[in-house]
């Protein structure tokens, strides 16, 4: 068994030396350390990264949850197909189905707003941990530390946005506890729409295909960012005018070929490799668990009601694909963790910490229980679980629990002062909030809707007698759950018109009184069962208080015992990764090729959902009319690309750039035995996946007919 | 698409050229045509066939439907598990469970009869076709036709077993009415099984693995031949001695490297490749989609009800297996010829071909309308598919109508002249006949009956109108078909005691009075039904006699057309494959290595059937505990091999051989995209597996403890 030995002694070095040549999502304050060129960079790296000048990651920018790339002085943006989904799906009705066949704006006047996006450019960071720190103190209690940080946070962003009003300040947290750093942003609010192509390419293989190598999926869009006529970001208007970035990537339509360098900038989400073995055995033997379960049952009741006609369907595709990809991802996951036998490996490397720490006495005295300590924290997380995962899952599992709850909890937060809020209900984010919210009106069907409160329901009345929750047992009357559960419901559901756009809109925007006025059944359940959610958010403050102190002095003694600098966690800024195109072995006497073609989408095609190509591609592909984008070693045109990067979600949209900084493919995916990065690099499994440039070429060219967006990318 | 280029260009070559390198299984009175030694082999050609001496086919014998190798002078054979499989389910009952623990015979009293087993080993091959053509004149009519040459080949096979008492004959047709072959087999009965490895390890990966690449199945046992004290052919007796071999395979426990030459023996079972266009989209369309739908069908319901209890369990396994295996098999195929578009590719070859027929006046005289005629025979089959395919299903989907429908006919038949019966009431074959099906009885459970036999009754009540058959319309009293059939049911299982050992055997041998004194109500079925049968039997002699001389004239016609010779389709004759250890690319971007290791059989072990590897093999692996049998780059032992040989159903259990002749593997299977080798051979996807020699012998050495065995083998 060469490969698992070679993993596991690999996972272990991983583990205590922490920086491979391709493991590491790089903050760019770190890319002045790498020697990039002897990687294989054929330019200046600070053509790539230059703090006081322009350079490549000035083209970058974070669209919603994703990256994208500026490919033009016209703010023309490269992303994913899943990243523009929201915008394609909310554009689309039943006489204009985007998703279904795609959309193409013949020119600026015919694109479309991408209602609820976003970009965000970089413009600048500073370290503000000690800042942040300074209001920590010896004498308070966990809660008050984690509040104190929290307050001290939003202090430091809204000093620096009201310096320089129109950007947008962040202060992201590095080492949990110990570092953090405030970023400024630009902030673009006219995001339009320019090409998608439909489903059958931007999302070929659909669920069957996601996390999966090969992969043939066209996974691209091209958006656009506009900005007020006077040159400051602005909301939508016919007035606005395309962005222009201070630069823009250059596309390289020659592509790459199988081990050439590349390298990705993205906003990276979340990575926990500094966690401990008792982090990693909650997710695994808890957490994800749990929500495997709840998800795969949630996406066979909506696959089932989705049978029944395209409209109810497009209700339902959204909140599918959302669950159908954590699900797998989760399975992934939860394979790969058993395989590589991670937790026990984690749980080896601390007893080495363990040792280390017990032979001085001074570092004993200071860290001797610190590894028990965090024991202890998940310890008592794994005993209220079933609560807490529940009160977790209930906004995400009931739309009109989503609606009531953060109606209700507006009008609470909105009587404090604004620094004193949830972020989301600040006054610089409630009308995001709001927006995000009305949107989701669209994919209310109130039968699904039954279905899945009314198991939600169902399970917090068998949870055990240390966890009930109040308003539940109210609900409650008889012996019999099902009945009272039932009865709840149909009351509920009559009487409430919480999922009109109106009066969702009137019920955010109410204080308490006129919520109560409304005496909507929603929200009135929302009112009671409130307070616990407020219980667990004061369990978590002190958790956080807790975690976060011992993760600070955690990073301390691990410097010390390994010797080394660390990379923090992925955590949404602005990261560097770079590697190879290379192919792996998933299994015993099985070799995966880097670079699948335009051939493979035609074996798989099958006519069926999700495998149903387009007519004119096949077409294309029996004429081998391939334009100028042939791979030359493969006969056909590129389709999808891999590589050994270290990526995670957030990554989605992230431009892979050559040797000499060219945009060769747009980021969309990891393979399944990828899923694991979250927790752990893997030379033998870590592998992620683009879009090649090829195939975004040759799609919107010769099957959408857009030549004139070659052109503005400079490719014509 | 480069790929499905080669592939339609390969197929193309194969039909107008016929044999490539690795294409062909070649009668032996073909291998003297061939270059063996330029393709690899490095022993003289005569050592592998020599038909005036001893060569390595005298160690070749086929035991079963399989093939065997013998491995020592003691007559021990390697076979397939799947090809012991009926042996070892036999013999065990609850209390010792052979198909879940294995067997292993401690010394030669141990050894268990594998009851219903025969060996055959050819002895001697001559062509007969003048004297079996002789009895064909043109004033027959077809059924005329088919009826005598099935009667000469009897007598040529009762003269020859007559001149040479305890020899079995045979006369197997080679071309469709064109040339047959006289083979003469030493015939032995006393079959004993020596070692069998547990399911777990036999057929591991079961039916999810089935004709699948890449594989990890110890699809192998070990059984040995006995005769009588005399030397000659015998029943089992204890009195019985080890049969000796004239010659037996040398094993070379060193194995095979991947690109490394090797051969096959074995008796293939049927191929089709010299048929036309009209019979492959028969099968295409309307034969294997009727299978594929029935026995999926009956698959789900012996599932469900296998799943109360192991002795129910094991009453259905067997059925279960061979239905699965069929229905995969078919499924593969169906998507071969989809993806090959083999019919299209046919019907082109056939259009040269008769452009080429209507080029010559005289030619065209005489084959002009051959591939219509060909055409209208399916034609004909077509439009009574339905009655047919039922009836032919009918015997293989419920056991009682089996028994009643065999004792019926067996009481008519025996009232003829022997050599005027169907072959198997024969007096040559009746008692094989008898002793396999009371074997039956052992599987047969009334519950499954009455699912089974309910629906093919129920699915011939729906039969159009022109198809109807009469003693089903007998049963359908009322309008109401579903409450008929139970009516019939009830009053049938109620009575029949057919399932009974003793009522059986009684059936059988019973004459037609004695049969309708039994007054069974399934033979009272039988009878009624029989005509049906009679019909069917006339219709198919009369085409195949318009076949069999429409397809002597197309192999005289495509001679002269390729001028080129053929090699006959497969017919359960010795047949020789030559080519190499050798991966391929199933699909886009990824490939197999031709070799799977232990470490493979370890990563898919799940601990759940079929995947739940003993866990002795699993210690093994973790002490890397692999005796001599390690293959030096992969570090690790060797599971199966793969390679591009031309094989098909009845290589099961084939010695593969190397280039010095010694065996290093047991054929079990092909790939999953070699299904379609029964209609064409592809360069690119014709892949069949052998479990690996080294992991026959470490299993065999480690985990069965079976020592004695590899120094019988002359390996230790």
């Amino acid at each position: 068994m060469i490969r698992r030995l070679q993993i596991i002694l690999m996972m272990t070095t991983i583990i205590s030396t922490t920086i491979l040549a391709e493991e590491g999502m790089y903050p760019v304050s770190e890319i002045h350390t790498l020697d990039l060129e002897k990687s294989g960079l054929e330019i200046d790296p600070q053509k790539i990264y230059n703090p006081d000048g322009i350079s490549l990651i000035d083209g970058i920018c974070k669209i919603g949850g994703c990256t994208g790339s500026f490919v033009s002085d016209k703010g023309l943006i490269l992303t994913n197909h899943h990243c523009a989904f929201g915008a394609i799906q909310a554009a689309s009705s039943e006489e204009h189905d985007y998703l279904e066949n795609g959309f193409l704006a013949r020119d600026l006047s015919e694109e479309i707003s991408a209602k609820g996006y976003t970009v965000r450019i970089t413009e600048s960071y500073k370290d503000v941990s000690a800042e942040v720190l300074s209001v920590v103190h010896d004498s308070m209690d966990y809660a008050q530390r984690s509040k104190a940080v929290e307050k001290k946070k939003k202090e430091i962003i809204l000093e620096a946005e009201k310096s320089k009003p129109g950007i947008r300040a962040e202060v992201s947290e590095m080492f949990i506890g110990k570092t953090y750093v405030l970023f400024i942003y630009t902030y673009l609010k006219d995001i339009r729409l320019v090409y998608a192509p439909p489903q059958s390419i931007g999302n070929f293989g659909g669920e069957a295909d996601n996390w999966i190598w090969p992969r043939h999926t066209g996974d691209f869009s091209i958006m656009r960012a506009y900005i007020g006529p006077d040159g400051k970001p602005a909301d939508f208007s016919k007035n606005n005018k395309p962005y222009q970035p201070r630069t823009h990537l250059k596309v390289a339509p020659e592509g790459v070929s199988e081990g050439d360098f590349a390298f990705i900038f993205g906003y990276p989400g979340r990575t926990y490799r500094h966690r401990t073995s008792h982090f990693l055995s909650y997710e695994q033997e808890v957490r994800m668990p749990y929500v495997v379960s709840l998800y795969g049952w949630q996406i066979d009741q909506m696959k089932k009601i989705s049978e029944s006609g395209r409209t109810v369907a497009l209700k339902h595709v959204d909140r599918i694909k959302g669950r159908a990809n954590t699900y797998k991802n989760y399975r992934g996951k939860l394979l790969g963790l058993e395989r590589l036998n991670l937790a026990d490996l984690w749980r080896a490397e601390e007893k080495k910490l363990q040792a280390f720490i017990q032979s001085d006495k001074d570092r004993n005295a200071k860290f001797g229980t610190l590894l028990d300590d965090i024991g202890k924290v998940y310890a008592d997380l794994r005993k209220t679980s079933g609560k807490e995962l529940w009160l977790d899952y209930l906004k995400r599992s009931s739309i009109m629990m989503q609606f009531a709850l953060t109606a209700y909890e507006s009008a609470q937060e909105r009587l404090k002062d604004d620094l004193e809020r949830e972020s989301s209900y600040m006054d610089r984010n409630f009308d995001r909030t709001k927006e995000r919210l009305v949107l989701i009106t669209d994919d209310y069907h109130e039968p699904t809707e039954r279905i899945l409160l009314g198991h939600m329901l169902k399970s917090a009345s068998a949870l055990p007698e240390d966890q009930r929750i109040p308003a539940i047992d109210r609900i409650l009357k008889s012996d019999d759950a099902e009945k009272d559960i039932g009865a709840f419901m149909d009351d509920a559901f009559a009487a409430s018109k919480l999922y009109d756009k109106n009066v969702l809109e009137q019920a955010l925007n109410a204080s308490p009184e006129e919520l109560a006025d409304m005496n909507d059944p929603f929200i009135n359940f929302a009112k009671e069962i409130y307070p616990s959610f407020g219980e667990l958010k004061e369990v978590r403050r002190t958790r956080q208080g807790r975690l976060d102190g011992l993760h600070g002095n955690l990073i301390d003694v691990k410097r010390e015992f390994l010797s080394e600098t660390f990379i923090p966690d992925a955590n949404r800024t602005l990261r560097l990764t770079f590697g190879r195109i290379r192919g792996y072995s998933p299994r015993d006497a099985v070799t995966y090729y880097p670079i699948t073609t335009l051939d493979g989408v035609i074996e798989k095609t099958t006519g069926e959902t999700p495998f149903n190509t387009p007519a004119k591609i096949i077409e294309l592909h029996q004429k081998k009319d391939y334009s100028d984008f042939k791979h030359a070693g493969l006969e056909s045109v590129p389709v999808c690309i891999l590589y050994d990067m270290d990526t995670t979600g957030g990554n989605s949209g992230s431009p892979v750039l050559d040797a000499r900084g060219h945009l060769v493919g747009i980021n969309f995916d990891r393979a399944f035995e990828a899923t694991i990065n979250d927790y752990a690099w893997s030379q033998d499994y870590s592998r992620s996946i683009a879009v090649d440039i090829r195939y975004v070429l040759w799609v919107t060219e010769k099957y959408g007919g857009a030549s004139y967006l070659l052109y503005e990318m400079g490719v014509r």
